[in-house]
C-alpha cells in the first residue's frame, strides 16, 4: 500500500510518522514546513516512544507526488475546499481516501467532487500538539476509529487497519460510520464550542455547576439529534462522557487551540452540518444553534482582530 | 408625598434628583457616597439640562430616615435581599414601594416579606451613567413605565405619576404590569446577556449576521414564553425591537457595565425568574437557558478574578 498524508499537523504527522516508521511507503504533503522537513525530517515525541524520521518523501505540491493507494486527509475541515485541487494528481481508479477529521457529512461533501471514490471516515482520539516545524508532541491516547463510507472492500479495509495496527496505532473498526461520527459529536459539540465561547479549559467548565449542566444538556441534545438521524445512541452515553471528561487531564480541544492561534474555527463540520442533518430529520438543535451562532460571531471577530481576514 | 430613594446609582439619583429639583420632599439613602454627598450634594448632568442639588436629605442608614409615603427602589436586584432590613424603619401602613428594576417576579418576591404592602412595578428606559460620587451623566431617553402590582388606589397612582411628570419625567402608565415586564425582557434577555457572553457592544452584535440572528431568535423565544405566561405580545414586536436597536447609538446594557466593573450580574431577575415562570406555564426557554448558564459561569469567574467573592 502506498500512503499519502494530506495535512501534516499534529495528527497527520503522528499517524503518517507511525506508518512510515513501521516500513510503509508514505508520501507527505507539506505546506510551510516543506524546506525544513526536506532537510531535517520529522521529529516525533510520543508517550509511546520518541522517534525521528529522516529522508522522508516530502512534497510541497501534490502534482509532484506519485499516485497513492490510500490518501489520509488530516486537514482542518475549513480547508477541505483545497481537496478539489490536491487530490486529482494522486488518485488512481482504486484510490481510497480516509478523512481523519471531526464533524459530520464530510464524506458526503467529498462525493460532490469525487462521486465514486472509495471513502473511509476516521476519528482520532488523540492528544497531540505541533511544537515546531515537522515536530509534534504526542501526549496521550492515539486510537483511531475507522468506518467505511463507500466503495471499500472488506479485504482492503482490513489490510489498511492491519497496517495501522502493525505500526502501533490501535484501531476500532466501526461498522456504522454515522453512529461513530455522532458519538464523537456528543463530546465535540459541547467542549469545542464552550471552551471557546467561555474561553476556558475543560476542567473549569466541569467544575462550575452551571456550565457543567449546560455541557450535559448539550450532550443530551446531540444524542436526541443523533437518534432522529438514525444513529441510535443511548442517553447513558452522556453520563459516560461526563465521567470520561472528569477523569481527563485539563485539556484544550482543537477548536480552542484554533481560537487561541486565530485560525478559522471548524464551525461548519462540527456545528452547522449536524444542525442541518437533524433539521432534515425533524429535530431542531436549539441549544447547539446558540453555540453555533456565538462561535460564528467570535470566529469573525477573532480573525479580523489578528488580521487573518 | 414624602419620597425615599433606595439605591442611589445612575437611575436612583436621576429620578430622585428630578423629583427633588421639582420641589418634592425626597430622602436619599446612600452607601459609600454618603460623606461626599452630605458635603457636596448631587451633581446631575443631563441632556434635558444640568443641575446641582445641595443640602439634600441624605442618610447612610434607613433607621435615621423618616417614614415615607413612596419608596423608590433602584437597587440592583442582586441586592434586593437588603430590603428586609432597609424597608421596615421607613414604612407606615400606607407606604407604597416602587421597584424600578429589570427582570421578572420582583414584586412577588417582595410580597414574601411584605405581603400586603402597596407595590408598583417600574421600568426605566434611560441611558444614565454614574460618573463620580453623587454624580451622574444622563445621556438619553428617560421615560418611566409604571404599573400597579397590588394595593395602590387609582388616585394615589395618578398622584405619583403626576409628581414625576411635573418633575419632567415622561410616564407611561401600564395597566398590565406582567405585559410591560415581559416586553422589557424582549430587549433585556438578548442584549444584556449577549453583550457579556460575547464581550461586545450592541452595535457589534447587530452588525454580524450570526449574532444578529441569535438576538432575533432569543426575542422570539421570549415572546413565546411571555405568551405562555399570558402576557400577550405580538411576534412583530421583535422586529420593532430590532429596528429600535439599529437606530440606537452603540450602547452597553447595565449587565455589561456590571460585568466590566466586576459587579454581580442580575441573572436571577432577568434570566432565572422568566425561565422559571415560563416553565411553570408549560414552555421551556431552551436558548435563554444556554445564555443563563453561560452567564452564571462568567459571573462566578469574573467575581473570583477580581476578588469580589
Amino acid at each position: 500500500m502506498k500512503y499519502a498524508i494530506i495535512g501534516c499537523g499534529a495528527v497527520g504527522i503522528y499517524y503518517g510518522g507511525r506508518l512510515a516508521e513501521a516500513g510503509n511507503e508514505v508520501h507527505f504533503l507539506f505546506n510551510s514546513d516543506y524546506d525544513f522537513v526536506k532537510q531535517n525530517g520529522l521529529n516525533i515525541k510520543s508517550v509511546n516512544g520518541d522517534f525521528v524520521l529522516t529522508d522522508i518523501n516530502a512534497y510541497k505540491d501534490s502534482s509532484q507526488m506519485p499516485k497513492c493507494d490510500v490518501i489520509i486527509v488530516c486537514l482542518k475541515t475549513t480547508n477541505n475546499n483545497l481537496l478539489n485541487n490536491i487530490l486529482p494528481p494522486i488518485l488512481h481508479k482504486n484510490s481510497i481516501v480516509i478523512l481523519i477529521q471531526n464533524g459530520l457529512n464530510l464524506e458526503q461533501e467529498l462525493t460532490q467532487s469525487f462521486p465514486n471514490i472509495g471513502i473511509i471516515g476516521g476519528m482520532a482520539f488523540i492528544c497531540s500538539n505541533k511544537i515546531g516545524k515537522g515536530a509534534i508532541n504526542h501526549l496521550d491516547y492515539g486510537k483511531l476509529t475507522l468506518g467505511v463510507f463507500q466503495n471499500v472492500s472488506e479485504d482492503i479495509f482490513s489490510e489498511i487497519c492491519s497496517d495501522f495496527e502493525n505500526a502501533g496505532v490501535p484501531i476500532e473498526k466501526s461498522d456504522n460510520l454515522l453512529h461513530s461520527r455522532w458519538k464523537k459529536l456528543v463530546w465535540n459539540i459541547p467542549y469545542n464550542g464552550m471552551t471557546v465561547v467561555l474561553n476556558s479549559s475543560t476542567d473549569a467548565l466541569m467544575n462550575n455547576p452551571s456550565s457543567r449542566q449546560l455541557i450535559y444538556d448539550l450532550m443530551l441534545e446531540v444524542i436526541e439529534a443523533a437518534n432522529y438521524c438514525g444513529a441510535n445512541i443511548e442517553k447513558e452515553f452522556a453520563d459516560q462522557m461526563m465521567v470520561y471528561t472528569d477523569n481527563m487531564r485539563p485539556y484544550n480541544p482543537s477548536m480552542k487551540l484554533d481560537f487561541d492561534f486565530a485560525r478559522p474555527l471548524e464551525i461548519r463540520a462540527i456545528y452547522s452540518n449536524p444542525i442541518k442533518s437533524a433539521k432534515e430529520n425533524g429535530f431542531i438543535m436549539k441549544k447547539t444553534q446558540v453555540i453555533e451562532q456565538q462561535l460564528s460571531f467570535i470566529n469573525q471577530k477573532n480573525l479580523e482582530k489578528r488580521g487573518n481576514i
